[in-house]
């Protein structure tokens, strides 16, 4: 492939299919041509980028032909039944449904982690690439710097869960029924079960007889995935919160070797994709608005976990953007190492 | 003692205090007489509790004369100044602030937990009994039955913490941030150095050389001191959501002895002020509004840690009502205790 690649969305609508398009713009992305998939009720659409209009296209299984690329957020269903379509037609896609995540063979990437488990994957030829969940990639882009440096054993993490990983009608209804309260009025919940503003909630995805949720299973077994290692022990509680766009996590780490937190904040400093904020003085550490809008993970309350006297623990509080790292840019990053 | 106490309420006007004499009211608290004290700001105020006026007055040295029980939440400063006055009046003073908790000999009761603490001590003679945190409060109730069948050897909690806890002032500020990001207006900031509306950050108390916050320092700390029992080791991350007055917490448990899910459901159910919410089928566990404007913890996701096999470990999350079980009602059942 010497020139630049044509380009498939699919789910371009959606809350991450929109910001694959800004994560284009922003990062130059180069495209021959641009197709812009949907479902039937958005076909017609027209949507301007970068000058140009263009219009939404029904999804289907002729979409794909001269199509070199698709990034594909329109939901596991959707995924299962046209990824393998878009694969034999030659195309390089990178789905960020959980459709394929654990499926042997398709590589699950965050390309801080492990780029090297896509290395024989190029645009030119057919392949499927799973971007990780959400809540997986923000905690392993600063976890995974500090596992390299002292082996993690166990992980407690507790996340704060933003509006946006249940797609734009979440978000819509967070603003919504924040308005409703605010005037006395009973908020009406038609995504999640329970009223959303000003309250906070179990994630919302199905539970397991063990106990926990989706969610929290995902975080376990993709990390095992992507670390290519099943020793970590890892127990998560996923929380949703009133927040627009950005993921917050407590990580309780336990590690194989001390690590003093020093070395932690110098590590973390050097390590791509990370911001930090640790201010003690002013007591300023990452927030969801910190995050919001903006690429990098951003990392704080790096200190030495004070229930343990070995040095071989750490508590930190990380914040990354969910629809930014958490998909789209993390799935553009992924495209980005096969050009 | 034989007739009811006269009762002074100091912070009367605060988001507490205002608590304080709902409490009062729906636990029908005997009373002979009621002074409903403040700072000069709001004396001269008219209260109506219970069908009569009362008039604020200003909390003065000379207030105490003829009280048996004062009710303090009015802050530190105004505890460490006037708690030991009305003792010296032969008040029995509960304080809800931090002032006492830590001091030796001053009993720091859940009167669910260690009620055996303040036997010692009955209305009519001066003394100063302490009201925990409100964290530690709404994390005690539920753990201690456990660690009584099991024996905690370990804790890692990350809490979800209301506005209340920083008071009716702040409030306020969540609900005016809130109005303000609606239409698009930039948030004004006077009780947090952060927006809150539509964010969440770490804990505004104070930070310690050690990189945790005071209020993390007093969940340890004080779990120790209400425990008698310095072993257990503690971990906490503790983080303000804007949600209005009900905290949350993630809890991990490490014991000594193994404890099965089902064992650990069944000892809470039949604790005393616990409700269990734990409906994997509809995944329906405890949130804020749940324990808004109620006396008992919520407690649910109880489940056998999956990042061990030795079911040593259970994951549990919890909440309750900061101004209830958190001050007010915790406050009024350690002066029940006194009757």
């Amino acid at each position: 492939m010497s020139s630049a690649p044509c380009v498939a969305i699919v789910g371009v609508t959606g809350a991450v299919g929109q910001e694959f398009l800004r994560v284009i713009e922003q990062r130059n992305f180069p495209f021959s041509e641009l197709r812009l998939l949907a479902s039937a009720r958005s076909a017609g659409k027209p949507l301007t980028f970068k000058g140009k209009t263009y219009k939404v296209e029904e999804l289907k299984d002729t979409s794909f032909k001269g199509v070199d690329l698709a990034l594909f957020s329109a939901g596991g269903s959707i995924s299962k039944q046209y990824a393998p379509i878009a694969k034999d037609a030659g195309v390089a896609v990178v789905d960020n449904s959980s459709a394929f995540r654990m499926t042997d063979g398709i590589p699950l990437i965050v390309p801080e982690v492990n780029p090297q488990d896509m290395k024989h994957l190029k645009l030119g030829k057919g392949c499927i690439i799973a971007n990780p969940n959400c809540s997986t990639i923000i905690m392993l882009v600063p976890v995974t710097p500090l596992h390299r440096a002292a082996t993690v054993k166990r992980m407690v993490v507790s996340t704060y869960q933003a509006a946006s990983g249940a797609g734009y009608a979440a978000m819509m209804e967070l603003e919504e029924q924040s308005r409703q309260v605010l005037v006395g009025q009973t908020p009406v919940c038609k995504i999640f079960k329970q009223q959303y503003a000003f309250n906070l909630f179990s994630h919302n995805s199905d539970m397991q007889p063990n106990g926990y949720n989706q969610e929290e299973m995902k975080m376990l077994k993709e990390t095992h995935k992507i670390w290519s290692d099943n020793k970590p022990r890892i127990t998560t509680t996923c929380v949703r919160v009133p927040v627009m766009r950005a993921h917050a996590e407590s990580i309780n780490l336990e590690f194989e070797k001390p690590l003093d937190e020093n070395d932690a904040r110098e590590i973390l400093r050097k390590a791509p994709g990370i911001t930090l904020i640790d201010d003690r003085a002013s007591n300023r550490f990452p927030t969801p608005l910190d995050a919001s809008g903006n690429d990098d993970i951003y990392v704080g309350r790096i200190r030495n976990d004070i229930s343990r006297d070995d040095k071989k623990g750490l508590d930190l509080f990380v914040s990354g953007d969910q629809l930014r790292k958490g998909a789209a840019l993390n799935a553009v990053q992924i495209a980005e190492l096969m050009l």
